[in-house]
């Protein structure tokens, strides 16, 4: 468990050392996109950082690696012959589970990119299209990811809402708490 | 007036004393559960604090104190035998008027738990399932909470979803700005 | 390109200087209703600022200048003698662009006005009653303001709600890093 830790922390600190920023304001905002990624579908990017805080976007459960870079409009319109793949990648499982584990595991590794923990969220809101059957199977993931040591969640505020883009049934956004170690960027 | 603001101050710094994180993570984030609150019913915490700002998570307005540390499913399915002791703690009242006091309040009970005080939030989140009948309450609360001057009110959002947890009437999550004295935790 | 932006920062520290906080909280929480604007129609304020993190509220989309800040009542419950004054300022305009232009104009120009500009912001949440119909609006308004460059927008959440304050279409709730030059209020 120790050993754990000490591995993710290092490997945590390794991707943030190679992970730039893809665009820095003059007062410090710090905007990522990640190319290892994938495009944003619209005027929106995934992950900010300013001072000590991470905000990173309610981002639907696509698989981040099935992605691509370079023509995300297949992904926002699949045609009957992409059913497979997103089949095989869970992106259209019948059952919701596997696609909340996406939005979640999604929001993870951005924030891991960037060097920071799911036991640094400091905040979390949770946008669902069905409380009853999509708020359990959050709380099932949320325990896969957090583990069930009920001290070290993150403050959750989940509400119904009526539609989500792309009508995806989970979208999670996140705060992080992601301290500077060379008071750089926003500091 | 001063000498109630004094009193508040020193009311405030003595609770912050006792009150000690149930987790921190390495980088700094501060998860609190008091004890003397209730347990959440699920995977995630009523507060936490990284840097100088307090995060509290939308709240459903059952009181604080009539939760059960140890058994807190009683409350998430009351029984008909349970309801006298609701409806004396006005969760089921008829009226929201109560019910949304009640969440502002447990709001307000935990940021001064944590050395908070309701002119230190720097933002609100309403959310609500009848804009129309639960706006003006909302504002009812506030007035009587933050009094009638109109500089002090935080910035607030509010909008109308379609359901809450526990379909409660009201959700209110607030941020606050809340400095560290003594240099320590996530600084 | 270098000189607009240095006018832009002159201009913005220049702003930032003459707008003084309506009110702040003895921990150093700094709120905002300027008195060019309008007085809000109920308990709560445009903007906060604590410690270097800006907050501005989601702002229905009704032209801040044509706001009276000693009878904001009337804009409210508009009376059909003052159509005229809203068709003219496209407040009820059929078509919904220019109101979630203003709603992103009103965010806009709150955050000049202290020191902040768009690319300073950490995080958006877009609240809109049709995500069909106005999501690609909202879209096209953020290309006009952030303009076509992908790596500058922040990352942004965005639901469809039941319903938003006095039936608006669209409300932008954002969060901006405006680090204070001087050392003074929250720090």
């Amino acid at each position: 468990m120790r050993f754990q830790l000490v591995t993710l922390l290092a490997l945590a600190s390794s991707t943030l050392a190679q992970l730039q920023p893809n665009f820095t304001s003059p007062a410090g905002v710090e905007i990522y996109n990640p190319s290892s990624f994938f495009n944003t579908t619209g005027p929106w990017s995934l992950m900010s950082q300013a001072g000590d805080t991470l905000y990173i976007a309610g981002r639907y459960s696509i698989p981040l690696t099935t992605r691509s870079p370079t023509t995300p409009q297949i992904l926002t319109k699949p045609t009957p012959g992409m059913r497979g793949i997103y089949q095989q990648n869970s992106t259209l499982a019948p059952t919701g589970l596997p696609r909340i584990r996406q939005a979640y595991e999604n929001m993870r590794d951005l924030a891991a990119m960037a060097g920071a923990e799911l036991i640094d969220c400091v905040r979390l809101v949770v946008y669902t299209t069905d409380m009853f059957r999509y708020r359990p199977m959050c709380n099932q993931v949320q325990v896969e990811l957090w583990g069930d040591d009920p001290s070290r969640y993150p403050p959750r505020t989940i509400v119904e809402v009526g539609r989500l883009n792309e009508d995806d049934i989970v979208e999670v956004e996140g705060t992080f708490w992601n301290p500077r170690k060379s008071g750089g960027g926003g500091r």
